[in-house]
């Protein structure tokens, strides 16, 4: 789905490449000799031509083991705490690209948080030194607060900026504001004062296309005229999306969550996050809502929020250098993603939390919290719903729910997992079949015909007609007395004296307005479930929350009124009796709709604290919680017993990026000896020696092989494990030794370890890498059973471990092999996993 | 502070004792021969007796190595998915004890997870199989939330009699009712027809001591009379409190969240959560605050629900067998505690995952959060502040806050900041002082004495009269015209018809009621501050929430009215400007109060995120966080600033818990092979080899360290790493060995090898001990830097962690090693860390 044959078929055939490569670790690195900064997008999450600079300031102390000192990478920079002194190897800290990673590679959290650990523990020896150094740890203390706050004030306007674009573009499509083409249709009929307030939409100053067309809006010409521009804006503004995706930033279609979760797991894609993907996807978004596709805007926003803070991340030398602390930053701006996009920072710290991401330490929770206030109150600043709220659909609903009523909301929650667990199949199957056959060739005509499609079918019915966001917001409402809207459209009371004033809300006979308004609800619900199926993954932005949501929301509308009605004409029943008797006002309508989004929007991203607590927030009461429960946990049970992935999960596999659910557990008894490479009947492990491989050796042992890293050991007689060297660093750190280095040629010893061997005088000088060389690799024992070695991948972060028996190596376990037992246990295709 | 002289003298000494050990890891396994059950309290966290009789019927697989198979513990009982058999060596599953723990130890958390997921993997396999097996599946998957449900219930219910409960007694301090003595005095005058509203508290049915004993209510004489029996009842309150915990459950004094931490950070301390702790802390917790002490009831709450929580886990094998698995509902639990205190089910949550726990996967999210708001809902069905509110402090607030008040705002939060740094610093000082002069040896007299000093100087004055929670919903609250309250004694407006109809709460003049006030809060405050600090560590229940709070609440309120008198006066003030016209509602100081009880509950127990939700939860707006947040952040920087330990991780600290501060980061610079043992000068490591040591050696050796586990090597000229034994483990097989097993003498071969060594015809038969090693024991190199290593224990929940050189094994790292070196780093003195 992310993959453009135009423009990312390299891409492709790269990953099919791999797939055939025997190796157990194919990593892309045939391109590494390209100089590291020929990549025009510096907004990447990954800096390729970063020098780990600061690691060459390290205070690298003498070892406690003895004579020769050198300096060991960052890793390894260790301290005795009395003696401090600078022993750097001059060779080594000049070499560039040493400790960075490739595109579509895994980063080692370890290394990582190591590396941050060493600049810290730097910049505070530094500070008891002098007072500029002391005011530098004091800016790099605080410097996460301030990238939160600009996080959050730039997510905030863009969202503000996103809401008003939206909304004047959506209006568009009905006609336009004499007073000046830049109102939207609220904004035109503000200050007018003919407007009435039973016809608040009404205002001269407001023409509809047919009215400026034709003269006219009666009858049926100029119906036709409307229906054919509103039909030829939604082509428009996709049409224009889509371009637009297409010519400057693939990455920019879709809702991004996947992408996002799995770099925030720890993967690297590179210009994902960036400018060109934030400009591109703020402005397609606002086309793309506009046009009047099944989509939403929420998704989409913690995309925005997320790049935002990842450009943001350029400012502090902190972040710009280090994959783990960029990551933390991200956690929190998807958290001010979802609070801009409902205008609830608790439920977005915790959507973070619970649905997106990987490692989020307490800092990140606080920093997140910070960051989802600063946005909500900038967009409440930026006022785009013209009244002063924070939350998108406020709702207040004044009656208590009884007991008897949690059996349609556990009914509700049923119909959400079914139509989730149907919805992540279906669309699933869809994006399938785009990837295959040669649906996906044409993207901007797939998009012109669902949008076309879209807009034929959507705008006879006034509730397709509408945006989504306005949908929902209406069917969540409850009806006062004098609520105008065709779903309130119930018989007035004849005896006003006792009901009608007493009690506005009490339940009432539906009419003849809220037949028709239920029969329109009922098509609009087949249409937008069908919908949403095809237009969730096309090549526009596209977010899921509020297609759900309003599925749910007319499902439970319809229900909540068919209650209503039930219990008006039979006051009698055992069930109604005691808690609702004539002219109460018993079941809230309004109430059922929010139910049902929550139980759809369950069901479809298994989110459960997170949602409840977003639309606590959306209330603000704690009333409803129970209700809310008990409908996303019977979704979520529901949906679950059809498959345990939310459409997130579904998205990530279905694109074969490297993801290890943290959520689930192994299940399976496998041990670390049936997983690991190389297998019985490959070939043995490719290793290094500590001493006593050349240059050449060497340089034709990488050439041979795929592998991205290789074990060091003692010998080979005596494979006792030393360390672990990365392809990348080893490559780079021989290319720089021959051109830089006097004497080292190809029969040059390589030494890894910390005595060099004595040679023949003679000999050429050998070239000493301990210093590239991982000195702690992770291991475990052969016997160790897989669900513990997945947790320690999980936990730790790892990109792959080794494994030893009585204390020999045997093998090597990678994200990607774990992923393939995994695929291979689920009697999925293992070959699906593409990265490592 | 938890150490009673009397009877856990010997613990003490023990303690004593280990310090003097030289050896790493000095278990205190002497007892180890007592039979496992004579503990008679069986509610404990750790069931010594109970046998995992369930990893007896593990499907173990022959190993794909090859030939000889046996029975391998829990850890290593592989399958390789295609042949399932049974081979399960007969000796191996009766050996009671093994795979358990002793008092004050450590768990193993990576142990303990890997048994839950065999136990859940035989289950689901045999579900397979049967109807039968396929509903205990079912059952099993359920009963997670049904103990989540009854745990729920179960505090909700006793948090409401401990409510009612302590709301009658405190009355009963001031008077009785003579309708019946067992209403309290609120339940006493709601129906009487004489209450007028302006005197509410008046009634004729309740009598004050003075007008049952003297007949009259005026003069000197009652007010003696009142006041002594004041003293009277406060002081025999609190001495049966004290007196009940000493006799019946040393375990209930305090407010246990210090040991919940460390328990759930996976310490065993037996009987901590039983059930008799559960009644005395009940009935004392009721008479600690009815007594009038400066104490609160929300931490004992915490403690409540986790007893409640540990007992009803019997019920479920689950849980009742597993230490990990309990622990995620002992977290849950916490949730409970704080959601049935404050009525903010997500503030409970949230303090329990920011607070509380160590290990907290989304699955306890998710259940946590269903167990808070079951206790919520339970609690408010018991409804006991007559008011069918969910919170404790229920306010609401009209007016909005303006920029220029953040000022005030983080002024509170230095204040608070500075508060809870001090309280902490001169809290730990005199427990301190309690641990280590005679002071402690009179748990009751001390009570007694802070006791009659509080109600001393606690009656005159009425704001230090009334109860903590009572005063601060009365400081929170806002003043309204009818307010009759000393607080509310403002001058009545005179020209009513602009200002006092219009705007009821527009700020006004000061009166003399509030001067009054004001320096009654004033004296309030400072007894408060002083008193609070001698009052938290006694041997009572005793929270800090509610003191915390109050003291917050009083600064609050009083900077609030200076700066709603300010205001007043001096409108045309350049920051007043603008925003505070005359006769506006511009100050409110009830939300001065409120930020106070956040910034200095903040400022002790070091909260953020939780406390803003809890807070928020209280007043049920968005438009409060921003203050609330600024105050909090301040107070916690200011107070990080002097030491970065909250009150919690101060105690942990004082009593010497093996608690790894998952919050912070491990700064220093040092490697493994600096902090593991043996050190150079040390003996080397006591190891075991896989075959060669009689039973005999093994015993002498086993005798002649302390250690708790042996690492099992190949030999003791290679020595690469096998396997890891506990000693208690070891010694329990060994015993049953030689009981039961024909043929093993001293002289047997001890055998950890798959296969067993060919011996002489004539030699005894040799002790096969595989299945209780642990085939992979966790290892680190000896360069791992120890952020990494700190990183590891903290994430998989380690207890101790083998360090290797290349391949050979170096020595042991174990937690109370990490915790020392800590110690040491800190210039703390490391023999202050008891326990391992």
């Amino acid at each position: 789905m992310f993959h453009f044959r135009t423009k990312y078929a390299a891409d492709d055939e790269r990953g099919f490449e791999r797939m055939e490569n025997p190796g157990y670790c194919p990593g892309s690195f045939d391109s590494f000799h390209r100089p590291p900064s020929d990549d025009d997008d510096d907004e990447m999450v990954d800096i390729a031509g970063a020098t780990l600079d600061f690691t060459s300031t390290d205070d690298v102390p003498p070892l406690s083991t003895g004579g020769y000192e050198e300096y060991s990478s960052s890793r390894v920079a260790g301290m005795n705490g009395n003696s401090p002194s600078k022993l750097v190897d001059p060779l080594e800290d000049l070499v560039p690209g040493v400790g960075t990673y490739e595109d579509f590679n895994t980063i080692d959290w370890v290394r990582e948080k190591s590396k941050d650990r060493d600049r810290h523990r730097e910049i505070t020896n530094k500070s008891r030194q002098s007072t500029v150094a002391l005011l530098h740890s004091v800016v790099d203390a605080f410097s996460g607060w301030l990238l939160m706050l600009l996080v959050g004030l730039m997510s905030g306007a863009l969202a503000g900026g996103i809401d008003i674009a939206a909304h004047w573009l959506t209006d568009m499509k009905g006609g336009l504001c004499l007073k000046g083409f830049w109102f939207n249709h609220e904004h035109c009929c503000w200050t007018s004062n003919e407007t009435t307030f039973q016809e608040r939409d009404q205002c001269p100053q407001w023409k509809s296309w047919a009215e400026l067309i034709t003269g006219t809006s009666e009858g049926a010409f100029p119906y036709i005229v409307n229906y054919m521009m509103y039909i030829f804006w939604a082509l428009l503004f996709s049409f224009l999306a889509v371009t637009l995706v297409r010519a400057f930033a693939p990455y920019a279609c879709g809702s991004g969550i996947p992408e996002i979760k799995t770099i925030l797991s720890g993967f690297i894609i590179r210009g994902y996050l960036g400018k060109w993907t934030l400009i591109i996807k703020t402005i397609t978004l606002v086309l793309a809502v506009s046009s009047g596709l099944s989509l939403g805007k929420e998704g989409p926003l913690v995309h925005v929020a997320c790049c935002c803070a990842n450009i943001l991340c350029h400012l502090f030398t902190k972040y710009r250098k280090n994959e783990a602390k960029r990551r933390e930053v991200l956690s929190a701006a998807a958290a001010v993603g979802v609070s801009v996009a409902f205008g609830a920072p608790i439920g977005g710290v915790l959507f973070s939390l619970e649905e997106v991401s990987y490692y989020f330490p307490l800092k990140t929770l606080w920093r997140s919290f910070f960051a989802a206030l600063v946005a909500a109150f900038t967009l409440r600043s930026i006022n785009p719903f013209g009244n002063s709220r924070l939350v998108l659909f406020y709702v207040e609903f004044h009656a208590p729910w009884h007991l008897v009523e949690l059996a349609p909301f556990i009914l509700l929650g049923i119909f959400g997992g079914l139509w989730g667990a149907l919805f992540i199949k279906a669309n699933i199957a869809w994006c399938r079949i785009r990837k295959t056959t040669c649906l996906g060739r044409y993207p901007v005509i797939e998009v012109l015909v669902v949008a076309a499609l879209t807009a034929l079918l959507a705008y006879p019915n006034s509730y397709t007609r509408m945006s989504g966001s306005e949908l929902i917001s209406e069917l969540f409402n409850d009806c006062s007395l004098l609520d105008s809207s065709q779903l309130c459209g119930y018989k007035q009371p004849t005896n006003t004296s006792e009901t009608g004033v007493g009690n506005s809300l009490a339940d009432r006979p539906a009419g003849e307005g809220l037949y028709t308004a239920l029969w329109q609800l009922a098509l609009a619900l087949l249409f937008k479930m069908v919908i949403t199926i095809f237009t969730f993954g096309m090549k526009v932005p596209s977010g899921l929350f509020i297609p759900s949501m309003a599925v749910g929301a007319i499902a439970g509308r319809l229900l909540g009124v068919g209650m209503e009605q039930l219990a008006y004409y039979n006051h009698e029943w055992l069930i109604f009796k005691g808690w609702c008797s004539p002219g109460a006002d018993c079941i809230t309508p309004g109430l059922y709709a929010m139910v049902g989004a929550a139980a759809c929007l369950g069901g479809v991203t298994r989110m459960t604290v997170s949602l409840v607590v977003i639309m606590f927030e959306l209330t603000g009461g704690l009333e409803y919680i129970v209700p809310l429960m008990a409908a996303t946990m019977t979704s979520k049970w529901v949906a679950d017993a059809f498959g345990r992935e939310g459409i997130y999960e579904a998205h990530i596999r279905l694109n074969g990026y490297p993801f290890l659910e943290p959520k689930e557990e192994f299940e399976h008894s496998s041990l670390a000896v049936d997983v690991m490479r190389p297998r019985r009947s490959d070939p043995a492990l490719a290793v290094l020696t500590q001493e006593g491989m050349t240059v050449g050796e060497v340089e034709s042992l990488v050439e041979s092989t795929h592998y991205s890293g290789f074990p060091v050991v003692v010998s080979q007689e005596s494979p006792r494990l030393v360390g672990f060297v990365f392809r990348r660093d080893l490559l780079i750190s021989i290319d720089n030794a021959r051109k830089r280095q006097e004497g080292v040629v190809s029969a040059s010893l390589v030494v890894f370890s910390e005595h060099a061997p004595s040679q023949p005088p003679d000999a050429p000088s050998p070239l000493r890498l301990r210093g590239i060389m991982d000195l702690s690799p992770f291991t475990v024992t052969d016997h160790t059973p897989m669900d513990i070695t997945v947790d320690i991948f999980r936990k730790l972060g790892l990109r792959q471990c080794l494994v030893t028996h009585n204390g020999r190596l045997l093998g090597i376990i990678t994200k990607k092999d774990i992923l393939k037992h995994l695929a291979q246990i689920a009697n999925r295709d293992p070959e699906s996993i593409l990265f490592n």
